[in-house]
Parts: structure tokens; C-alpha cells; sequence
């Protein structure tokens, strides 16, 4: 059942109850129509009490080992008296039928434990929806009192760049490979870390790692670094013998002062709400435009049109935005 | 004067007149909205004719030598016979007041001879409309008989991506730096690269060209290749001593010979139509909803809380997409 007064939510939120913290998540994931009118009433009543936690996104291909590193440093910040909520971004999930974290097991420790907060990734068909509640999700948290959101996302299709774009610090986790062809990682994605860590450097695999590292701080030297105050580091960690894990979170602390130093966080943050916002409008417009009658009817032949070079996409382009200025004038 | 027949430019291209040539693509440079009307009866006409050349994007920073490149590979092409066209992307010249290639002096040799066409990059103040420009005179040097067509930008914003989804073959020229910080070049446009050509390896500078090459190779076999059939290699050039210059463009021709094999070929021009008619449907849609009155005039208040904190980007996003479902019911 669910709860339909707005203060039942924001009240049981505001006070760190888990049970209340999990049904406003279960509510922002909903697409009902009227739990999403309810969901924004939430927010908006929580959003005084957001923007204090550390936002850290994490990154990987399914076996560098997320989870064991995800639960390692959570035990160790909770030890440290952090509050730690974890959500994760898995657009592939609702395909496979299997998610990330889906299996809480695979967090043993971490999810017994009452200072941590473990949440599955949502379903939903596309990016942008599971995106958009993920997104939420975080101010709920912190409304919540956690003050570090680790964000896991696995390396597929555009996740990366979407965790990217709502965290404050956004860390690669790779294996070291046999030599060059590194796990096939993107292009790109080591343009959006803000640290790389190469995983399971224990045991025989020191070495390796440790090449690896080297190759890729190499790569990293030859582009110019996002931000002027930081160059993005390369470590190596292991989550069996604990070896790298205080290093990386104190590079996010260190990360995080130098920002605020030069006044780059609170600009970052800005950025990224203002994109969402944008990107939030552009969306909108877009399902608006697209469930129009007259382009529901003319797409698809136009499209055909299109791929079989019978006209051109300008052409094509044109004849769809005709329905907007005949409607601008019945408007009007 | 500007002709109002499209039959004299529609002829005139397909004839092969220079003098056609030049006055369709002032044409398509025309903001008027008449212009911009006779612009798609002529492309319209012309389409049957587009898509036979070989589409060469070219970028590089300020220095790197590109119109010496561009000169030394067209009079190379001229003299097999080919007819070069070469277009321009740079949206920085409308503000600075210069252009690239605004000086056709700057290609002497070419810009004398009737094989080639040179044209200056557009005027415009947005990377959109330059683009758009840019990709319709394409067409017409097509439709115009020319089976090389280059389009030159330099690494100014996002102008490279725009380019390189224009063509067929992206070439990055760059320089040998010293050591490691190599003239700030952006992450992320080694990923959109089919080639890295190191420019000016000639003289002293021929080791540190060769350096470069070797640690470019590295930095691109650290990245997983965009097309399975092309792993971008990197070459090394001296337009001064004409060495190098011929390699590359084996490579381009290699590049269109792998993947029309694969039918990859097709596959990416087909992608290229069919994303440039998504990105032209959005922007026309965008830029039908910014210049409604309800939008124009909540806009700068929304914006404005959201970068103070004070509305989420949801809600804001929200309050302006509202005056979408009103127009609905009024049309209805």
C-alpha cells in the first residue's frame, strides 16, 4: 500500500527512517501520474535539506570487481562515522532481468549494517527514466542524513557519462588486461574519470597492476585534464587484502578541497543542475512533440524516406516541424 | 543580386559552373526565410546527384600547419585527376572577425587552379547553423561533380564532433610537443579519429614527430577502436617536404575500401542522415518552444532559482513544460 500524504514521506525521511526512506524511493520510482504529482511534492519539500553528501559515482564492466570494492569502502567510511547510502544506474537490468547489486548478498556485510543504505538499480526501459530516479533518489538521501552516495553504474551504452554528469567525483575501476587491448574500455571513458583504479592488484596480479597503471597514466598525460586543479590519478587497489582503498577515498577528499578551493565545486554543481534542467526540458518537449497525432502518422515514412536516400534530412526535418507553426497559429 | 529561379542554380551545379556553384551556397548562407524557401527546392533538385565523393573532415589547433596540409593533398589529388572541393567549419570566426581560409591566399597554389573550389567557413553565430550550413553545401559540391570534398575545422568547442559526423574519414593533424602536455588536445577527440597525422616531421624536428607518433600509438591502442574493421593508425607528415601526404590519403582511400566491404560504409552515412534529421527535428522543435511567449517569459526567473537552489531542476522543468499540455487541450 501506498501512503498518499506528502508528509508522511518528508517527515519519515527527514527523521533517517529507513522504512519511510525506501517507500519515497519506491514512490519515485512509480509512474503512476499521481505518485509522480506526489513526488514532486516530496522533493520539493526536501530539497532545503539535499546538496550535503559526497557524491561519488563508480564505474566498471561486470568482474573488475565492483561490489567487493564498494562494500569494502563503505566499511570502512561507516567505521569513520559516515553515513552511506549506495543506488546504482542500470538501464541493462531491466533487459537481463538480472541488476547490479540486485542480489544485496553480493553485500553481505554492508547491507546488515544500519549506517548503510543499499538500493538496487530501478527498472525502467530507458536510460534517461532510470537516470532521472536515480538522480532523485540521491536528494533523497541526503535529506535522509547521508552524507556519502556512492552511485554504481556498469560500463554500458551512455550510463557512464549520465553518472557522471550527477556526482561530484567520478571513479573508473579496471583490471590489468594481458598487455594492450585493456577489457575493450571505451574511448571516452577515461576522459569523464576523475581517478582510475586498477582492481585486484594482490597476489600474482601486483605486477600486472602495477604495469597497467603505468600504461595508463601514460594515456591520461597525453590529454588535457577537465579541470584546471586536477590532474585525474591512476592507483591500484585491492578489496581482498584492503591494500588502496584509504588512498582512493582520501584522493576524493583531496579532490574535494581543492574544488572548493577554487570555487570549481559549487560551480560544478550549478552546471550539472542546470544541465539536467535543460536536458529535463529538452525531454519533455521531445515525448511532447512525438505523441503528437500528425508526427505519429508521418514519422515513419519519412524515416524510410530518409535511410533510402529519397529525400534529405533537412526536407524530412521540415515537413514534421510544419505541425508546430499550423498549431502556433490555431493557437493564437 | 540574388537569382529567384531555382532552375539556374539547380542547372548551374549539376553543369558544373563555378559561378553557380558559389551563388547556391550564398544562398544556403542566407538567413532570410525567402532564401532559406528556394534553398530547399534547390537542394531538393540536387539530391539525386549527392553522396559520390569522398567526405575528408581535417582539424587541427592554430599552428598545426592545416591550410599547408590542405594545399600540399589537394594539389596532390588535382593532379590525378580529382576534383577537390574544400569547406569550412569554424564557428569562432563570425566573433573573432577572422576565418579560417578567409585568406585564400593562404592556399595560393590551389585556390588558382579551376580543379579546385575553396570556400571560407560561413558566417554564423552558432555551431548548429554553421554545421547545417556546411553539410548542405557538401551536397551541392557533390551535385557539382566534386568526388573529393575536405571540410576543414579548427579544434574550437565542439566543432571537431560536428565535423567528424559529416564525413566519412576524421584526420586529426597535431605536433610534436614537448614531452607529455601535447598542446592541450582535447580528451575525447582521439576517439572520434580515423587517423592521427604528427605534422612538420621534417628538419630538426623529424625524431620528436616520431616520439610523438609512438607515444599517439600507444594513448589509441589503450582505447577500444570505434569500427571493428579500422584500427586508427598514426602517421607522421611534412606538407614542406611532401612526405607523408601520400600515405595518408592511401589510408583514406584503404578506410573506404575496408568498410564498404564490410558494409560499414553505407551503415554510417545512412546513421549520419538519420542523426543529423533527429538533431534538426530537435532544434527546430527547441527553437519553436523557447520563442513562445509563456516560455520567453518564465524562463529567466526558473533558471535563475535553480542556480540559487531554490527549485529543483525537476520543478522548474516541470512549471515550463506545462504550457505544452495547455496548448493541447486549446487545440483540441
Amino acid at each position: 500500500m501506498i501512503e498518499t500524504d506528502p508528509k508522511y514521506y518528508v517527515d519519515g525521511v527527514l527523521e533517517g527512517n529507513r522504512k519511510a526512506l525506501s517507500k519515497t524511493i519506491t514512490l519515485i520510482e512509480s509512474a503512476l501520474p499521481s505518485h509522480q504529482k506526489l513526488t514532486h511534492e516530496v522533493l520539493d519539500a526536501l530539497l532545503p535539506h539535499t546538496g550535503n553528501s559526497i557524491r561519488l559515482g563508480i564505474t566498471g564492466v561486470p568482474g573488475v570487481g565492483k561490489s567487493t570494492f564498494i562494500e569494502s569502502l563503505g566499511l570502512r567510511l561507516i567505521e569513520e562515522e559516515h553515513q552511506v547510502a549506495i543506488l546504482a544506474v542500470d538501464p541493462s537490468s531491466a533487459k537481463s532481468g538480472g541488476s547490479i547489486m540486485g542480489d544485496k548478498t553480493r553485500m553481505e556485510k554492508l547491507s546488515a549494517d544500519p549506517r548503510a543504505f543499499i538500493r538496487p538499480s530501478p527498472a525502467g526501459r530507458t536510460l534517461g527514466g532510470v537516470a532521472r530516479k536515480t538522480r532523485e533518489s540521491i536528494l533523497v538521501c541526503e535529506a535522509a542524513g547521508f552524507d556519502v552516495v556512492m552511485v554504481e553504474t556498469v560500463g554500458v551504452g551512455q550510463s557512464e557519462y549520465s553518472v557522471a554528469s550527477m556526482v561530484d567525483f567520478f571513479l573508473v575501476l579496471l583490471l590489468a588486461g594481458a598487455g594492450d587491448e585493456l577489457q575493450g574500455i571505451k574511448r571516452g571513458i577515461i576522459e569523464i574519470a576523475d581517478a582510475i583504479a586498477v582492481n585486484k592488484a594482490d597476489g600474482n596480479n601486483i605486477e600486472n597492476a602495477a604495469n597497467a597503471k603505468a600504461a595508463y597514466e601514460n594515456a591520461l598525460h597525453m590529454m588535457a585534464p577537465a579541470s584546471p586543479v586536477w590532474q585525474p590519478p591512476v592507483m591500484t587497489c585491492s578489496a581482498l587484502t584492503m591494500t588502496g582503498i584509504d588512498a582512493i577515498w582520501h584522493n576524493v577528499l583531496e579532490h574535494r578541497h581543492l574544488m572548493q578551493q577554487a570555487g570549481e565545486f559549487d560551480r560544478k554543481r550549478r552546471e550539472q543542475a542546470m544541465d539536467w534542467f535543460l536536458y529535463l526540458l529538452d525531454e519533455g518537449l521531445k515525448e511532447w512533440f512525438y505523441q503528437l497525432p500528425d508526427v505519429k502518422e508521418m514519422l515513419p515514412g519519412i524515416r524510410r524516406q530518409i535511410t533510402d536516400g529519397r529525400t534529405t534530412a533537412m526536407a524530412g526535418a521540415r515537413r514534421l516541424l510544419e505541425t508546430l507553426s499550423t498549431m502556433l497559429q490555431n493557437d493564437s
